[in-house]
This record gives structure tokens, C-alpha cells and sequence, in this order.
């Protein structure tokens, strides 16, 4: 079998992860890693050869899908539209509120070259948002509710370590309990930002500082805390590194709703990830093949999960996904 | 907007249930319901014209796709490749050992008359299919489990009523809690028939029948009982009717493994329905409006839900997808 030739663009959590990821899948091979920092320096979790981005070019025709491991703030805008010039992409772009210009950017960028891009592939953007599509269609008159949790948010980690006399920092997003039992029991409530979710920080603070300026300043911060009940433990750098070192998620997403005849009906999907980068990455691995083989049916343009039909991403043939899974 | 012209099938749990669930979809239509009874005997919840089966020719034009709502033992092997003649087609076959041969014969009729047919739609096959292949490619390294109930078997109950001094029943299959408890620790244990599902059966008898007997008949019964624990509860004609009128059901579809770098993922959707009959029909008509858009896109031939982008299911845009689900 021809083996599916993978590249990798950056090579942080999710480029480690998509490394680890392919090697799980026997149709994949991950052909070489592109960073923009001096490849000497990075280490891989696995052999591979590791290039600069630029060297890029050089590897056309010997990879099928670039797979993009920046992050969505400046790395994926820039570069999703300039590598699918060149390649297939799969990328896990997630600000929420500019995938409507991404995709019309990365859209034309495709078409022009005649490649395929699947964009905001993951768990939220991505198994999250089949739930939800997949949920609303088969249940019109419902009420959709997302949970996150219990994990690690990296954004709201980063926010507190940019707060004066924090050293480090690690925040968990929880979902409520009582929430989801609410809407389990098909009561359809309409919840606040403060009833779904609470948000538990575990503080490294400098020697001498004012640890209760901090958790005030925490506490207040518009956006990230200043709408949740959120709580300041104040920990050793120690314990930081012994007890908050893995990059756990989870979530939930819920549907209940009725029939016309009314009778209630009640949908969950829910996930429990020990390594939130390493499940990511294994979502983007099997958008992969997914690509691979739509781009060989002539497909181009962007793509999000919603445009692709589940059978792209099993490794079995369509009669085995018949006989095995339907 | 020009409605989605839906035909129904065949007129029982099913058939009421798809013209309820056609109600909440304000892009459809119901144009006829056509059964084999004779019309006038045939009670619709809803307003609609009842036809005879053989009238069906003449709504070639009128109808876009017809909901075929008959059972899998007899009555859809022999229609579906017989009405994707004349139309496009879904229905709910639920054979599993017959699928590969159910799908060649309706593949090739479809082909041949230049329609579309969905099968196997509704929850299992149907979702559950969805959640493990989603799951299964996105985890390559792990292992699935389905659990189904607390729900009503129909071919459970029935198999107790051809018991004799069976004057009705109620069968219940229902999970094992402590065996779902296992595959969400991660534990990827071998589970045996009887150590994950038990059988409650709630039987009415006639007078002076000889429960001893019939309790063991149950219990022995090949198949449907030999493999599990079953308990069997003698009650009231009044009580059976009180209690046990409705249709329920629910389940569990479950994947448990691992990344290369040995973190754990738990993947599970659940469902738990007051009524069967009538989610598997709301699942049947948002695979109408797929199989309508993708026959006016020019697909035709025999297609699962593995075979079906999740976009063609939703009433949305693919711009307001993307906007407000993804």
C-alpha cells in the first residue's frame, strides 16, 4: 500500500502530537517536519527529519498532506492560505469569530492552486461541532448546550502569567455539575456564563509578593475571569510542576429536546482526554487521510468537518465500514 | 421556499412518527401516505391523504422522497429496490447480517433508475454506526463498546408472547452499569453477552397458566434469553397497560484507548428516548433532506450515513453552519 505522505508545519505540543498520532495509523508516514526555528535545535519524539519552513518548496510531490500545527492567533491566518498554494492542509484554526473570513481566504487560496484545505479540525472546532450539527439536525425543536471541562485552558493560563508578581500559573476550566444535570433532566434552561462553568487557578507567585492583589487582579480581569466564580490557590512551584504538569480536557455537548407528539428525547457526546494536544492532533491525522483521498477525487477549496463524509476518515474499506460499524 | 415533498411508506410506529417529525421541519411536506390496509381504515395523527400502495406510480413528479416505514425482516427487502424505481428513497433496514446484500440490491436498482437510496438510518444503525466510525478513526488505538437500553426490545416481547399462556409482554434490555463503569476507567475489558446487558420481562399470563413453566421457557429460549440474565415479572393486564405503554430507549456507544505516548482518551455518546419509533423517524427525515440535496447534485446508487456529510442534514446555509455550529 502506498503509504499517505504527511508534513508537519511547527512543531509544538500539536506538532509532537500529530508525530505521535501518525504513527498509530499504518496507511500514514510522516515525511518531515518544517520550523521556523534553527531545525538543529529541535528534537523530535520520534525520528524524522526536521527542515526549515522555507525548504517547504523543495517537498512538493513528496508529501500529500501538510498538516498545520501553529497557533490560531498569528501562525494559521498567515500561513494556512500560503502553504495550500503548495500542498494539501489540515489545520485546527479555533477563533471562534473569524472562521468566516479564514474560510473564504483559504477557500480561494485552494481553488486557485487547486489543492484542498480542511480547516478547524479538532474537538472544538470539530468533533464538538459534528455533535452539534449532527444534534440540531436530527432533533429540530431542542436546545443545544456546550460544556467544557475539567482542563486546562491555555489562554487563561497565559493571562494570569502576565499578571504582576506571578511567576507561573496553570487555570482549569470545570464545568457545573448542577448545569448539566439541569439540562440532563430536560429542563432546557437558559444558563449564564457564571451557572455552566467555574474556573479553578493554581498560582506560583514571586517571593514577596502581594498574593492578595493578585487574586483580586485575577479575580477582576474583564473576559477571562471577571464573569465566573473563579478560585486562587496560591501553590509552590513544585507542587505546580508535580501536580499540574499534563494538559488534560474534556467536555460535553448536550441536546434534549421533543417530539411533536411530545415525547422527550436526549442526545451527549463527551470526551475525556488525558493529553489535549495529543487528541487534537489524532483529529487532524484522520482529516488527513480525509483530505488525501477527497483532493484524489478532485475536490479543492476549504473544508470543515461538516463537508465530509465520515467514511474519509476510516483507514477500512467502504464494504468493511459497512459490515464492521454501520 | 419550495418544500421538501416527503412520501410515507407504510403507516405504523414509524410512519406516525415521520409525519410528526416532517411537522417540526418547516422546509417539508407530507404529500401522501400509501399502505398496503385499505385507505379508509387507516387513522393519521396528522392531516394527510392515504392511498394504496399500488397508487404510488402515479406521484412520480409529486414527491421527492418517499420514507419507506416498513420492518426489516419482510417488507423493506422486497420495496426499497422496488420503490427506488420510481423514487428517491430512506429507510431504516436494520438487519445487520443482510447489510452487504441489502446494499448491493439497492445500489444496483438505484443506479439503474438514476435515484438515490439511504439506508440503515436511524439511531442503530444510524448514529451509533456515526459514533464509531467518527470514534474508531480518530482513536485508532482502542477498542469500542456498545450498550443499549434501558429501552423496549419489540422483538424481545414478541418473543415472549408466542410463549405459551403468554397473553402479552414487556421486554426491557437493560445495560449493566457496573460493566459501562469499567470502560469508562479505561480498563478495555472482554465483556461477555451476559455481563453487559440484562433482560427484565414483564408478562402478563393467561388465567390458571403455569408460571413455573413459562418463566423457565423464557429464560431457556435460545438466542433471545439463553445468553443473559433475565428476570421475569408476572403482573397485571391493567398494570402492563399503566406502566409499560410506552415505547423507550436508550444507549451507550463508547471508545476507550490510547495516544502513542501512552495518554488516555475516553470518547462516549449516549441517547435516552421516551420514544424509539418516533426519534428513529425525526432521524429518517433530516436524511430526506440529505438525500434530496444530494440527488439534485447528481448522486445516485444505494448510501449510508458513513457516506453522507453531515452538512446535507442541516436546514442551515453552509455559511450559517459555519457561523454558528462549527
Amino acid at each position: 500500500m502506498d503509504k499517505i505522505r504527511i508534513g508537519i508545519v511547527g512543531y509544538g505540543n500539536l506538532g509532537r502530537g500529530v508525530q505521535y498520532a501518525a504513527s498509530q495509523n499504518k496507511d500514514m508516514e510522516v515525511v518531515a517536519v518544517f520550523t521556523r526555528r534553527d531545525p538543529a535545535a529541535v528534537q523530535t519524539v520520534l525520528p524524522v527529519k526536521v527542515k526549515r519552513y522555507d525548504a517547504m518548496r523543495e517537498y512538493v510531490g513528496k508529501i500529500d498532506v501538510m498538516i498545520l500545527c501553529g497557533g490560531s492567533a498569528t501562525d494559521l491566518p498567515a500561513q494556512s492560505a500560503e502553504v495550500v498554494q503548495l500542498f494539501n492542509t489540515v489545520d485546527s484554526f479555533d477563533t471562534h469569530a473569524r472562521i468566516p473570513e479564514y474560510f473564504e481566504a483559504l477557500d480561494a487560496a485552494a481553488k486557485k492552486a487547486g489543492h484542498l484545505g480542511a480547516m478547524s479540525i479538532g474537538w472544538d472546532p470539530g468533533l464538538f461541532s459534528l455533535a452539534r450539527i449532527y444534534f440540531g439536525s436530527v432533533m429540530p425543536d431542542g436546545g443545544t448546550y456546550t460544556f467544557w471541562g475539567k482542563g486546562v485552558s491555555q489562554g487563561h493560563s497565559d493571562a494570569i502569567r502576565r499578571v504582576k508578581g506571578v511567576k507561573d500559573a496553570r487555570q482549569y476550566t470545570v464545568p457545573v455539575e448542577s448545569a448539566l444535570e439541569r439540562v440532563r433532566s430536560g429542563e432546557n434552561p437558559v444558563l449564564t456564563t457564571r451557572e455552566k462553568h467555574t474556573r479553578e487557578c493554581y498560582v506560583v507567585a514571586e517571593e514577596g509578593a502581594d498574593l492578595a492583589r493578585i487574586e483580586r487582579e485575577i479575580k477582576e480581569m474583564p473576559n477571562y475571569f471577571a464573569d465566573y466564580d473563579t478560585t486562587v490557590h496560591f501553590i509552590s512551584e513544585e507542587e505546580l510542576r508535580e501536580k499540574h504538569a499534563g494538559i488534560p480536557h474534556g467536555g460535553f455537548v448536550l441536546r434534549s429536546g421533543k417530539s411533536a407528539a411530545d415525547n422527550r428525547f436526549l442526545l451527549e457526546f463527551s470526551l475525556k482526554l488525558d493529553s489535549n494536544p495529543e487528541f487534537t492532533s489524532s483529529v487532524l491525522v484522520a482529516y488527513a487521510r480525509a483530505v488525501y483521498r477527497l483532493h484524489a477525487e478532485g475536490k479543492t477549496g476549504a473544508v470543515t468537518a461538516f463537508d465530509v463524509a465520515p467514511k474519509y476518515l476510516s483507514p477500512l474499506t467502504e464494504a468493511e465500514q459497512r459490515k464492521e460499524l454501520l
